[in-house]
């Protein structure tokens, strides 16, 4: 999965709000994780789904799953550029899931962001990295308190939201959404449409108006967007 | 309701806090809303309450509830100058329930604050009116997601407190709390006061002396609370 | 329970996370509190618990445990310099537990910290306070809308860890751990002694290595890391 | 309204699974009551709904809604043969919402039952009665712990399902659903039909078969469904 | 703590409902247990409370608190003839607080009941025990999972209510209630006469009158139910 | 993976609890699922998972995992005789995850039992079916409310337990244990004589003797016990 140029340059700009609105439009209900907040605010990510899937400590299988060599590294390592690292930890708030080392490494791979359902550790660390982070919690445990790393690259859930591998991961100060790959391009594009008819429609409240025509633009009103969106497009 | 000079005043400087201990005094337990926070902080926020109340979305219902003329859409445009938005959706946190443009609307009609039980969205943007907010959550959806706006004006439940139009909603960055109509005078009043007594307990306190005595007030240093109140109030 | 130098020196810089990932190597799974954040970002808590419980509001019970003399006001008053004053409320997120007033006196007596699992009042005016102060939630009632202080210095739970009055308390931004104060001395050596070896490792990442040998620290790095740390020390 | 005899006697026939799902197809997706259970197996309910809502209490509004002539005695008093009371009670699982002297009214006013999203209280009596009776939880105080009747005939959530005056309301063991009044015609003879494709479906699995083509019904299968149903209703 | 030959009598046949609505009339609000239900239905308990309170695990203090003569054990050794068992399990689900040697050991002790706010263990065993026993869940495991038993006697807080060693426990098929040890006599006698009320407004009800001045009783029918009462204690 | 006659029959005699208890004497602190329950009781299920995973519903994947031959479909008709249907569909209570007749044909293909974390649908239908059948709840929506099957033979959550392809799940009125694979031999025989302690010491109990000695057994009584158990194992 790579972007287009165009489309990633929209999904830089529109709201992560913008693009669950239209995906709700297109008959998708579930698309922004649910109880999730950025690290750090004012800052927007933008990347491919690589996904890592955690299940409840089975002291029985550490060998299997919580070895050197387990499926958090083998994920983390993974990670190309562009990506964003998405961890399924079933929305468990009181254990890790990731911690400043791993995250530096992800910024170092070229990853574009961290997105956990469950706590991050060393948050304040993390939240000091060129890196944006999602979380539901931050929590000192290490993840054996209540996870095994398990597998990576699977379909997950992820607050809520279901998550394929190669999905397109948006976020900023509201939260994350996640788009679908098949439709990253026309969703993107209506998004940046949808962003300008609510830009035109907020000017006019800002001025006076009713919502009433302005938002949504009704048939009538729509001349008067459209000259206002060409007129600002000459500029 | 429109609210005297000196009880806008009170309410303008007590704390929520306060308010919320002198109700319980007078038999009220639920009068502070649980769960949410403002947007922003250092605001305070006093108004009366027009409610909006949102139902579970039920798509047959959508031609009679969730059209352009719905119930959010008539409560937001029929604020009044003074007044609080109050609204009741069942402390949903995956689910906006108003976004920028209509707290845009909200602010130019002269309404004093927006309050909702469920989540905002847009909500960078809704930090940056010049309007308090406050939420339980930010999220991205639509109230499509999980809600219909059905009615306005009615009594509800907001964040576990009953509202009834016309109350008078308070906030501060504590959170919110509703003082009934009938009783705002005299709370408001009963509130100055005990912010005094308060302030001077904290003042004997910070400077050594036992809580005892100080806080609550008790009879034996009742005189040298009014000496030092009048003395404060003469200055 | 008085802490050597040495250790609180070292229980001063080191991350609760490391603490709680220490403890948990010694077969202790729970050691930091849930769901609780500080008032205020970017201070260091360290101090010995003294233990305050709450139970449910019983109004018969008034006289004998909601008085002026209560064990709220018992325990505060019998603070000790060093002391951090925990609280079980059950994790109650609707009522207050401690406010502005009684934390003056805490920090007047030297305490070095106030962590409740319930809710704090008066929020904004205790996180101005020079005490640090650990919380689940703001809400403005006062404890008697579900509470009454009960007992002091009894083992306690708070926020899901039991808490044993003479325990080391320890807080950062990512939130509280409790060191049984058996194993003060061990645990907070060990941690020194683990925070280094990230240090090293997080550097090597930094510098764009993998993960794996770096963290945790394999056997063949030992030595690199050993010459890092004695290089280091002797600056 | 009123419901035909055809209907009628498809709504006591069909599983409220089955209206569930044929709902489901006509977009609707919350119409399952979720959380309650029968005080009593082995019923069914069928009935017209009559609504009641209950608020937070707020000891300043007894003298309104808490009284001799409050909402609660209202309602039950006006319910009418064919009618089912249904109480929005916020989900509320620790205070009772009405007990067995109401119920005992309800059945004798000719009401086919009644269904709360709070407790009950005198359960075990209720449970006796010649009436359904659905409820999250049995409780032993009155309304009064957390509630106050308010209003009488408005849409209401119960259960996190919108209910409408006059929508029908359809129980047995598995719970309640909910049917629109203006779809319960066709509603009711689809989910009959769905029933008859079940009940075929269910008898080839039953001999052996896959339930690939029988459940659901394939079209190459249609012919011999279709013959199995003609036989059975010829009989 | 022993109950006069009435009041126990009383308090085998009123109701917990009944009693948690006259202790309500007095003030207290919340004596009624939250989400607990009797293993086996059909039966009465009254008893006098022992108390057992279980903390968090702290692995670390198992030689303290999980040995062999622990709480847990000594608690119910010390279980006296006609005193109730009531465990404070923090309202833990998923792991066990009781099993059925430790029930069998306070059945052949005397004990009247045995209430935990977690979970039993080996529960269908404990169903068929001659013993009342009221649970939250049934959960395979032992309580270290997640509980070390601490201590005894001490007031704590079960399923939502503080339980006061003395108190008064009651339980039929709704749960449980509590009943202050002081206030008992008093207590039961009043709860007598409201189920002679509620019995009487019961068959005016059931004969077909409205609820309106026969439940509550109204002043203007009150000889009336005299004349009812006296007419049945007279037989 | 089969089950040699010795376990199965071992394991058809003892009680989940003691399975909980000896795993975690095994360090295996979760095995016991946790909120489920049996439809039916009086049973015990025996079998090998055959795990299926439910995710979030995202309409726009229903081409790929909501079709006619979707991984539920796959997963039943898939079962072998001796298997238990383990399905993980993230504790959600208010989705149908199974009905009746996909419950028929896993009996028909020789299924031991179906477990599912999330809500049956046809429950009273299922009750009825010669296979245990445990679910957290019932529900009459289809699994299209919340859900889309996603695949089959994966480790999965399933009610808090990671449960493994090929692990024995064992089921009783308490509720469900995972017995991992590996160990089932040995469990199982730990188990049995487990059993044989505890009835020992519940017989002691019984007859009036104190549980300290009898439960757990002692050593200073263990020549005591075994005479019992070989009398026992002679008749």
């Amino acid at each position: 999965m790579s972007l287009s140029d165009i489309t990633r340059e929209r999904l830089e700009s529109v709201a992560t709000a913008t693009l669950a609105g239209v995906l709700h439009k297109h008959g998708i209900r579930s698309s922004f994780l649910s109880g999730l907040s950025p690290l750090t605010s004012g800052r927007r990510m933008v990347g491919v789904a690589r996904t890592l899937r955690y299940l409840p400590m089975r002291e029985d299988l550490i060998p299997t799953y919580a070895t050197r060599l387990n499926a958090q590294r083998e994920t983390v390592e993974a990670l190309q550029p562009g990506e964003v690292l998405v961890i399924s930890a079933r929305n468990v708030p009181d254990a890790g899931t990731i911690g400043d080392i791993y995250a530096m490494r992800a910024l170092r791979l070229g990853a574009t962001g961290i997105v956990t359902d469950g706590a991050t550790r060393d948050t304040a660390a993390l939240a000091g990295l060129d890196i944006p982070v999602y979380h539901r919690a931050a929590h000192g445990s290490t993840y054996r308190r209540h996870h095994m790393p398990v597998d990576s690259q699977l379909p997950i859930d992820c607050a809520g939201v279901t998550v394929i591998p190669g999905d397109v991961i948006v976020g900023d100060d509201e939260g994350v959404v996640c788009v679908p790959a098949a439709m990253v391009d026309g969703i993107a594009a209506e998004a940046a449409d949808q962003e300008l008819r609510e830009e035109w429609g907020y000017e006019r409240v800002e001025a006076g108006e009713s919502t009433d025509g302005t938002f949504p633009l009704t048939d009538d009103r729509r001349a008067e967007f459209e000259a206002w969106r060409d007129a600002r497009s000459s500029t």
